[in-house]
């Protein structure tokens, strides 16, 4: 099984908005070399979805991880999400998919907290 | 100098995600517990930054640091919550304080993000 990460944000009418999930993936990517990981927005810009599930099939997965990349478990995270990315997964009908958790409460955010307040 | 972290979340006018907020400054507590940790929301629901503000010197703090806990560095992070952080302040004159930057990018995100997926 060949994973795939892909991460969803909200998605903006402002490019400079949108620019941060760019970036985000940068990191990421720098962090798992040997993972396929792609950006989705859920509303307003594309990547949309759709196009992020394909662009993780087209390089080779069987299995796409989405995430919500949102801090709290609300209706975006829980619903809409998870639904955009039920729909997108029927047109691959030979890959699987689950939809992860949001941020949520994390160590890893405690941290990011401390440190730019300059706690740590 | 007394410091007091102030986590602002935008708010919300339902109560489970407002409530968020509050497993989150119990988390950070316990991470800290000699320091003084409230919360405000920027909107749509109390405590509002004047009245986290407030708490923070009735405890005590002589250095206010208002954390934008946001995902993005958009207007909400650089101009609505320092506007209303300078407003809040005024009551106070003794009292110093900071505005950080949002979560944005940083190393702590990226772990949540690989735990979330189950690829740490």
């Amino acid at each position: 099984m060949i994973h795939a990460l892909l991460i969803v944000d909200h998605g903006s009418r402002i490019d400079a908005a949108n620019d941060l999930l760019v970036d985000l993936i940068e990191a990421l990517r720098i962090k798992k070399p040997e993972l396929i990981i792609e950006m989705a927005h859920m509303e307003l810009a594309e990547p949309s979805i759709e196009q992020g599930f394909q662009a993780c099939v087209d390089l080779g997965a069987t299995h796409v991880i989405v995430h919500p990349y949102m801090l709290a478990p609300g209706r975006h995270a829980t619903q809409d999400i998870p639904r955009l990315t039920s729909d997108a997964a029927k047109q691959h009908p030979h890959v699987t998919h689950t939809v992860t958790a949001p941020l949520g409460l994390h160590d890893g955010i405690f941290q990011a907290i401390f440190d730019r307040a300059g706690l740590s």
